[in-house]
């Protein structure tokens, strides 16, 4: 077990620690309010460049690996973070506020993700192979052998989110798809939760080591001011960016990759509303029981989740004020809890203070000041007055949710029609409701990543058909998504070989398919 | 057959004619520089939104179109385009200045093209098709019930080119990817050849209604202007764009896509200079076929192709002053013929005059002043020189090429380094030329979008496998190609349905699988 007292607080520069800069910074318990051991060392510049030049060093023998040798090193990856023991989920606990038990959760869902992404990487027919053969007697010109199949980008930057410490920080979604394509990675430590960043970093170097992976495919930095991430976007040898977080990093940082030189993708997962649509048949039928599950999702891990319903759509009819009512009483029954630090903490009071000024609050969770804790809110407004305020779209992050109440199906179907993109959107529906609501569907459709009927929007499963992803404001790329295996091509591209001979074309392309993976030869999908 | 003597000028929106405009052009014959009748109109502000608005409500019922019905849709589309018999052909050599044989061939590629498509959608597993089943009693949380599959983005604005007035242009590979994929088109006609746009727009016209299409589903927007380009690209209901053509185009483009308040994918081809490497044994034993046959791909199409072979790398050995001679006698022969305008013609004079001012001219084909002829040129210059000199790389379109000599392998290693993205890099070579060069090849890789060996770059083959496409400046967005069916995919984005019920899932979807395509379910692939 990894003793928390030894953390360095150093950067992690492929397979060395450094800490060159003279600029510190401290984690803070946000349960506490007070500054947790060890002096964070800010990347320097020189660090930044050397982490990224060996990335790229690496990447030649990295990009190269195997399937199989990538999914052992992903395992190992899972294996070494179970390795940290308790150290780790004491540090998490202590940087994050969340519970132990969440914390513990997070870290499988972590070591899942990682073993999923290893799977697919075994079966090994995500790299969409495929080959057109030569006529070389074709008229009137012979026909060329021609093969393809998706290739790594090169150095990713990775930029974690402070409310998942571990499935979308140093080893998670981004760093699990981007190893997995095979691209090396610089990672850019949050810092919330710098330390936890650092036991994490150990646990990669150890899988990198025990796999004889080069060592530049792992650097990370710690940081606190903006330069930092900013440096990596710019570097001229980082090709793509992945990263979960504010709207306000997400733009930031799409914009400064598109005036590159060399502009680079960038697949930012900026949060959203997550509109929730509770239909007037499911409202009369199971409006208590839907006031209870909204409640939850809304103020579980202290509403700091992308996916929070922080919009719900009424019918108005005679069950709005009853289902209101019900979720009042249930939003008054809850605590105040941490929040993760107090930028978040300070922005939400803002936030709800704000919207307190110009809807109507119909109901507050309990207040608690010691340390961050963020009390809950429940709103209301119309659609009517939705359809002309652009603010009451925007994202409140954490324990927050608003009721808006639509007097026709037409108000319902043009608040609908206004929603930017988002992550999500939620149906709660009989079958008579969809019936009903089948041009609702429609629009919603064009406005999300994932659409859901009768379920919470929270939870976001680890599996091969999740999108996490959704139109901008939501993300900056729609075509991919952040949680589950798809995300194994936002980090590659197509490359073609023409009349390539056997030895130098990648076992994937070679006549012989002696890794048995489905190909597309000369437009037939067969293994 | 269609008059010729009956062309319009007129944009085509939603089924209907429409010239509003007062401001209108004409198209040129470049090899007589005469006028040619009809004036086209510049599409307004008024009818490039009422194109745009028409398309995005035929989406909506477009979109939902199944594979077959949109196979029919594109291989009428096929059949109409050969319906317009000779008119087309006339009015394209006319506005073009190709010869007919290039245009009927042409004509047979986009025909192929819309065909190939056809076939991806009526076998159906383009879709990526992904179902991750319901685990009700898993602990310590159910698991829903969770599918995906690639989904159309919506309205999709297409720029053709003026250097393939068929198969890049409004019935070209952009229309056909995203007409495949269930998206409905502005297609911005290119001023260089407006009648043949109009051709081919009657032509598609007739397709929509032949196959009961809805009429928004394709538009056709005239213009000499960019204000008609940018407004297309600005309208808040276009979600992605198709562009083939300059460098400065296709940047302004996707600066102005990127700075939209929801910014949209951006997929411009923007050609490349195509990098060349004649390796030492092959150009010793075949240095006169190479020379040939360079001849041949550089002038081919009076050198306006984006894999036109702009640099050719060469050790510096005694078979150099042998190969540069017969390369030199060979240009000395090509005549000199029409280019497609005034403005390729007079920019590619003066990109051969400042290179001709800045390293050495080899030779130069035949000169003649007629119409917009331009003449073969080519020159030789240093590795050396390549290194510090940016300019050398950036394409100049039309008849010529730049042999450089590296004086050891290590220049020609650092040359191939200091590339910039392209669409293609070739290699002449033996087997014992690969054995030695595979560091070569690997920095290739990373460069460009399709490697070639022992092929000419010219001659995109139309397949499932064809990558055409690169890293920037090749290209805005690496991860995609502009020819072949793997193009089906720039215009969608996945989208994911959780705990749906059966009726309310695309075919694709469903647990029965009526459409009999391959499938991920829970992580296994199968029918």
């Amino acid at each position: 077990m990894y003793d928390n007292m030894n953390l360095t607080g150093q950067n992690f520069i492929a397979g060395k620690s450094s800490g060159q800069g003279t600029e510190t910074f401290v984690a803070i318990n946000p349960s506490s309010g007070t500054e947790l051991q060890t002096y964070f060392h800010e990347a320097t510049s020189e660090e930044i460049n050397e982490a990224v030049t060996k990335a790229n060093e690496a990447f030649l023998v990295y990009g190269k690996k195997s399937g199989k040798e990538k999914a052992d090193f992903l395992d190992a990856i899972a294996e070494e973070i179970l390795n940290l023991g308790d150290s780790l989920i004491e540090r998490c606990c202590a940087e994050t506020g969340l519970p132990e038990g969440r914390i513990t959760g997070e870290r499988g869902r972590t070591m899942n993700q990682l073993k999923l992404f290893a799977s697919v990487l075994r079966e090994g027919s995500w790299v969409d192979a495929r080959i057109d053969t030569a006529i070389p007697d074709r008229q009137p010109l012979p026909k060329p052998d021609i093969r393809s199949m998706q290739k790594p980008l090169g150095v990713v930057g990775v930029f974690g989110a402070s409310n998942f410490p571990l499935a979308f920080s140093v080893a998670g979604g981004d760093t699990a798809s981007a190893l997995a394509s095979g691209c090396s990675i610089i990672v850019k430590a949050h810092p919330s939760h710098p330390g936890t960043c650092e036991l994490i970093a150990i646990a990669i170097q150890k899988a990198v080591e025990k796999t004889n992976m080069p060592n530049g495919t792992f650097s990370m930095l710690q940081g606190k001011s903006v330069a930092v991430g900013m440096a990596i976007v710019n570097h001229p040898l980082v090709k793509a960016i992945g990263f979960t977080g504010s709207n306000k990093g997400g733009v930031a940082i799409f914009n400064a990759a598109n005036k590159r030189d060399e502009p680079i993708p960038v697949y930012a997962e900026m949060g959203s509303t997550n509109p929730v649509f509770i239909l007037p048949n499911a409202l009369k039928e199971r409006g208590d029981e839907i006031a209870q599950g909204l409640t939850s999702s809304v103020t579980l891990g202290v509403g700091q989740f992308c996916t929070n319903p922080g919009i719900v759509f009424l019918n108005n009819d005679a069950s709005v004020s009853g289902f209101q009512k019900k979720l009042s009483e249930n939003f008054q029954q809850v605590d105040a809890n941490t929040m993760l630090n107090s930028g978040i903490k300070s922005s939400f009071d803002s936030d709800v203070k704000n919207l307190s000024n110009e809807i109507e609050l119909l109901a507050q969770g309990k207040e608690n000041n010691e340390g961050f804790k963020g009390s809950a809110h429940v709103f209301k407004t119309s659609a009517k007055n939705f359809l002309i305020e652009d603010y009451l779209e925007e994202e409140v992050f954490g324990p927050s949710t608003i009721t808006i109440t639509a007097d026709s199906k037409e108000e319902l179907l043009a608040s609908a029609q206004k929603l930017k993109g988002h992550l999500t959107a939620t149906l709660f529906a009989t079958e008579q409701d969809l019936k009903n609501h089948t041009d609702l569907i429609e629009i919603l459709e064009q406005k999300v990543g994932r659409l859901i009927i009768n379920n919470f929007p929270t939870g976001v499963e680890v599996c091969h058909s999740m999108v996490h992803g959704g139109p901008f404001p939501a993300t900056t790329n729609s075509r991919s998504t952040s949680v589950g295996t798809g995300a194994i091509t936002r980090f590659t591209r197509p490359v073609c070989y023409q009349n390539f001979p056997q030895d130098l074309l990648s076992d994937e392309l070679k006549d012989k398919n002696s890794l048995n993976i489905f190909r597309m030869i000369n437009g037939e999908i067969k293994k």
